[in-house]
């Protein structure tokens, strides 16, 4: 086995799939956002690790591409190695497998680490003297690098006032639960007709309990969309690419 | 081991934490009701070897009692037995324990099953040769079982339309979803300054997608609250009981 590319292996629960019985893409997210926490924190460049010096990993970028999902009680796995390490970035990338091993989906992600006390980008090619550059890895992730997705329409499908339950343990809305929203701006009948061939979403800022939510969605390109999410009607918070099949 | 209690391992991930850093009643839920499965798969009478003979597990009531609840990253358990078997129903018990071991809290849960072509509920005592009942057991369950919730008031202190994502394999909205639903209903700040020390819900009828729930919620003692969801305004679809401490 690759010492560089890490493997974990999941089941799809019944709550955790939609009315196609497949597993649903917020799910998915949180399961490849852990991946990538296993894998660093097993080589040493984890959360924990990083808190003792006061840094954290902050998510940019994910881009999904998907030829199928897990249906409920399947067994299957995820794939994750790092593709690049730049000074304020790097690339980290994922295999998603069905139970024969076989690659069913890929994801890309772009991150940053940051200072918890000035918030500031760190030099990831200084962490821990440079090691995370040894796991740097040149296995295939066969999808296009997230894109650019413009929004110009000034009229918001959709407003949504923050809750408890949209809240992590840093009183941010969670990464997860901007997937949800955004997916909950499509009717149940697009998903009857459709799946989901790409998904993109691009952190841009923080937002917070109580904020206002405005989701604008452009149909760019027949079946793709582009969405951004906006607080308080002027930040922009989230950027999001939808591309159905 | 004592083969009648099934004993599951978990960890309390970043994103199934809530702003103080413990888990979530959703995901402890979604664990519970998982556990409730893999018991019942290893022992012959889940809902695999059901479907089969075109029966199904339904969930009518849950109540949850908790001392604590495992931070972010912490290993914690759940064990679950069977306390009885009736014609109609089984109550099925919990105890999720801390990483040491220790009980941190209790939950107790009655399940009907149901034909899925009549929607009729069938004998349990003849299930697998009356099986189950080989599994009954007295180990300790120190809570009380749930109990009457009666809520009076005729003025929705909520209301919310369903979701692609509240929808289930089944069609209907998923019980993870409407204890979410539930617990946001109450401000961030009461999460801040109390805990829940006791949760119930009692499952009465499905809902839908598109269905638009009203939450109706009395305080009918100190920090102890009832709340009832109906369905476009007259059908309840569930009880809750939220006790604060």
């Amino acid at each position: 086995m690759n010492h560089k590319v890490g493997e974990y292996r999941f089941v799809s629960e019944p709550f955790h799939v939609d009315f196609t019985g497949k597993l649903t893409m917020g799910v998915l997210g949180n399961h490849l956002l852990n991946c990538a926490g296993f894998h660093a924190a097993e080589r040493g460049f984890g959360i924990a690790e990083l808190n003792e010096n006061h840094y954290t990993w902050v998510l940019s970028r994910l881009a999904i591409e998907l030829n199928d999902l897990p249906k409920q009680y399947d067994e299957f796995s995820i794939e994750t190695w790092v593709e690049n390490v730049y000074r304020l970035f790097t690339d980290r990338n994922f295999a998603i497998l069905d139970k024969e091993g076989k690659p069913i989906g890929y994801a890309r992600s772009v991150w940053a680490m940051i200072s918890m006390e000035t918030r500031k980008p760190a030099d990831l090619l200084t962490l821990h003297g440079g090691s995370i550059a040894e796991y740097v890895c040149d296995k295939e992730c066969p999808i296009s690098k997230p894109g650019r997705i413009k929004v110009t329409t000034d009229k918001p499908v959709e407003e949504y006032r923050t809750r408890y339950s949209d809240i992590d343990i840093n009183g941010h809305v969670n990464s997860i639960k901007y997937i949800e929203h955004i997916l909950d701006l499509f009717p149940m009948e697009t998903f009857r007709k459709k799946r989901i061939h790409r998904f993109e979403m691009a952190y841009v800022a923080e937002s917070y309990y109580g904020d206002t939510l405005c989701f604008y969605r452009e149909e760019v390109a027949p079946d793709e969309y582009d969405i951004e999410v906006r607080k308080n009607a002027t930040e922009v918070v989230v950027r999001s690419k939808v591309v159905l099949k």
